[in-house]
């Protein structure tokens, strides 16, 4: 089961719960080895491993292994309580041609050794391999799957379909009927190897834009930290890597702006427990086993920091700003990054309307933002009564000022003519609601009001012509919050369905007294809603019952069976004094 | 005593000697209030600190303080062994007035107390002063900076004027005169403190072009991890903060890529020891104190690291792409390095002509890169039999694919026709010869030879028809070294002084030998060499003593007392065999 805690572009931060055994998400999942163990799963939750993956197929053929799997079950056997997800032998089918076993055979001894997760014997495909031969594969890794499910098993759904973006679709639909319970990318490792991260980028899109936003996407053999935060962006959830360990074989040191030779280095960058205290040089004169296991360790270390650094920018809104600096760490991934311009749609459809923190510029990649384009449709059809112009968004109406995007972003220079407010309060709060709600909407809405601003000179309290509150601007992104009567207005000017979110009568009661929404509650909404997005709450027959912040896009509503779809702000029945609604 | 180790841009790792304590650089210097220790002196070592900052003026006027301190001495009072910087108390009287002691009283009191490098009452004038009153203020200083030098002591002489870049020039310019230790620039807090870092960089730059290179620049006040490795790039060598501290009692936690609100974080996103056994609401929920301490220290490890990070990006050449990548921190970093467009000629002189590493595109701002510019001048003139296209340098000669930068450069796609070699390998050594020694050297110095490839196919040695070897290309950067015959030649044909280095006669003996050049014993040398190219090193008669290369730029060659000028590759009575020089 997984449910999205926080959203910023496609990536998210979720909850993924396998019986009583939660992980959260992103994370990356340590490959183990059994036959050589570097890092003892048992320390791996030092370093903020909460899952790991290894090999059943390994397992299954050496003899030692398989008993003692078989024996103690996967999790004593290798001394980790968290979740164990097991790879099939597809791998080796693909490098060294074929394996001793079938697919119903693993599928059966994943469950007999108790792994929490397992993969059926899907086909890897070769990125450069030909459509026909894709496909033929494609189609046998279907018929797996299908096969899968007569095993009582949490599974993967591994998707293929090599560079055929054709196949990768058909791949993702058909992986979304059958009750996966995560679903990795396979057969990207050759383009990772090669710096082929335009091509991923493809792939990951095309996959997502196919695949039901409810399942936890796992990107295969990716683990650099270098490539996580673009991963994660564009809506990857878990990762696995033996790069920690390869990479340490081979002297390397990972770092999130790329790889080093650890025989070049003269400085260890890092506030790792390796690195601070061992320099270098010191390294370098370890004895072959000892520098392994520390480069292993200080490797770890930097690819569950980016971890950390990743779940902190979706936390503040923030991935678009680090992604745009991760990708100077190599010119494949800035050509990578500038394949964005191709998914405008699948990326805009999932990044939250609002955001916690400023916009950054970065450098011209930052017009690849969906906040660009989206932003500019917006204000399309919005008339306004003085216009100014915007480095990101071009000319716009000045009403708009403080209103997110367009006061929360941190140009380069300095823009706006702070002396210069000729309009009307009036007019300011009723081109608000037309960006917010939809053009025309301020008039109706905002029709003879005053308008109160707050001692620090900014609007923020809209009240009508009898001193009923109708609705306040929110500081942090210059947004409205209506207030009951503010909200009833809304209902009748916004045409149904638009704007709003329709609840199961029988949850009506409970949202009323202002309890959240939850997907399973939900029976349909505006699709034109954006997640962060303020959202009308109404019954099937349109009854108001509240409002709130939708937390979700549309399509991940629907397909979320568990979770938080809209954090109601308020119910009808209780709706809160205009005071306890100011501070957010 | 200031000796450069390593070379990138303006920056550089040296080594600070004061007496026979010695500090690497670039570094920082935490400051320790004596009245509010959070970070107690003896631990400062733990974070990599070597020197630290404190203010004589503060202690001067404590009474307990100031009896300690003359008794036992600054170092014994804070527990402190390692270099003991003080200011003065300009801050204190700019910011409040008058104080009540003037330029020789602390003077005599930083001596009296053991300080290592001291401060005279210099007046630091607000960037947002008139020039009159800049002027002025610069004249006092300038009076004051002469008179310290009767009290017998290392002295920072502080640099002036605003920003107001004819001063800054003056001021540096008065300052080089006279024998300072170090020289900080001063006045540049307010600049930092408003994010106006697009001034920052016109005033160091325009330091940085009159003060004489063998001083180590501190730039005071600046401790923000984020601006350290821009400010390293543009030549500063010393920093100093109470960042760590003033930021933590505001609840704020430094990263390299900007400031974030303890309270508004729910991951730390670092691997350093409070981050590591705190979360961030573990930390909001400790008392005041104890989040001080450590916060203040999750800060110095931040800062620290980053220092790290830019040595080691010094060491391997690739300081231009650490900082292309953090400017992505903030739009007025961006902007700021979008500065660099108009101080072209100090960064071409300084930055190195071959690096370690591949260039690395991050995006429209490499293009700022003096490197750039340096190379299409430097093929202008070069005839060619082929030319290719290449998208950091245009149109170029196709014989120079493999020599650096050509063939070094990590472009975004592909650029090069692998197949299509239909050069004669005689072509392409006169081409990379022509584009190393001159125009027209080629033609002379490789007529009738023969070229040999190495195993892998590359160019690798030239012999002349007779089968002695003239020069060997090196496999790292494509360029040449030369062998003895080679060297002669190219004495001959390259007019003097081009591309020499000339040596007191009393030192040819050592050097003829293979000793390196240090700089003390060179007379003159060749204007247009840049760092890290090969040089030609030649007694006052321009008798040949062997080759090298060249480790300063020409104008620190002829600044610097002490410290390696060239790394002599081998003296002409000392040549080692051919074999012996095919690997670097």
């Amino acid at each position: 089961m997984f449910e999205i805690k926080a959203k910023d572009g496609l990536g998210r931060i979720g909850k993924l719960s396998i019986g009583k055994k939660k992980v959260e998400t992103p994370t990356l999942m340590p490959v183990i080895n059994p036959n050589k163990i570097v890092i003892a799963p048992k320390d791996m939750s030092d370093y903020g491993a909460e899952m790991l993956i290894t090999n059943s197929y390994i397992i299954y053929r050496t003899p030692q292994l398989r008993e003692a799997a078989l024996e103690k079950g996967v999790h004593k056997m290798l001394n980790f309580d968290g979740v164990i997800e097991t790879d099939s032998g597809s791998f080796q089918m693909a490098a060294y041609g074929d394996i001793e076993i079938n697919n119903k055979e693993i599928l059966q001894f994943q469950k007999d050794i108790g792994v929490d997760i397992g993969t059926f014997l899907d086909i890897p495909t070769h990125p450069d391999e030909n459509h026909r031969k894709t496909l033929s594969d494609l189609e046998i890794t279907l018929e797996r799957a299908r096969e899968a499910f007569e095993f009582d098993l949490n599974l993967n759904g591994t998707i293929q379909g090599g560079t055929h973006l054709d196949l990768r679709k058909k791949s993702a639909e058909e992986m979304s009927k059958l009750p996966f319970t995560v679903n990795p990318i396979g057969g990207v490792v050759p383009l990772m190897m090669e710096y082929r991260f335009s091509e991923l980028v493809d792939i990951i899109l095309t996959v997502k834009g196919s695949l039901s936003p409810s399942r936890p996407v796992h990107l295969f053999g990716a683990g650099h930290p270098m490539l996580l935060s673009l991963s994660v962006l564009l809506g990857c959830d878990l990762f696995d890597s033996a790069a920690y360990v390869l990479y340490a074989q081979d002297s390397r040191y990972l770092t999130s702006y790329g790889t080093k030779k650890l025989n070049e280095m003269k400085y260890l960058p890092c506030n790792c427990p390796v690195c601070r205290k061992y320099t270098a040089q010191e390294l370098i004169n370890e004895n072959d086993q000892k520098r392994l296991e520390l480069l292993s360790s200080h490797n770890l270390y930097a690819t569950f920091e980016e971890l950390k650094i990743i779940k902190e920018a979706i936390h503040e809104g923030t991935l678009f700003e680090l992604v745009e600096t991760r990708i100077r760490g190599h010119p494949r991934l800035l050509l990578a990054y500038r394949r964005l311009k191709d998914h405008y749609d699948i990326l805009e459809e999932y990044d939250p309307f609002t955001k916690r923190s400023s916009i950054f510029y970065t450098g011209e990649e930052s017009n690849l933002r969906p906040i660009v384009k989206r932003t500019k449709d917006r204000i399309k059809d919005i008339k306004s009564k003085k216009y100014d112009s915007h480095l990101f968004f071009g000319t716009f109406p000045k009403e708009l000022e403080f209103t997110y995007p367009f006061g929360q972003c941190e140009m380069e220079e300095e823009r706006r003519d702070k002396g210069d407010l000729e309009l009307k309060d009036e007019d300011i709060v009723k081109v608000i609601a037309d960006y917010q709600f939809g053009a025309n909407v301020g008039e109706k809405l905002f029709h003879d009001v005053v308008v109160k601003r707050s001692k620090t000179g900014m609007i923020r309290y809209v009240f009508d012509k009898n001193g009923t509150m109708l609705a306040t601007i929110r500081a942090r992104d210059g947004l409205f919050t209506p207030n009951i009567e503010g909200l009833k207005r809304l209902r009748d000017i916004i045409p149904y369905p638009r704007h709003r979110i329709i609840i199961d009568d029988e949850a009506a009661p409970f949202i009323k007294d202002g309890a959240n929404v939850f997907s399973k509650f939900v029976l349909s909404l505006d699709n034109k809603l954006r997640a962060y997005e303020e959202v009308l709450i109404v019954d099937s027959k349109d009854n108001l019952l509240g409002t709130g912040t939708l937390m979700l896009s549309p399509r991940e509503v629907k397909a979320f069976e568990r979770g938080m779809a809209v954090k109601t702000r308020w119910g009808i029945e209780k709706n809160t004094t205009p005071e306890n609604q100011i501070e957010e």
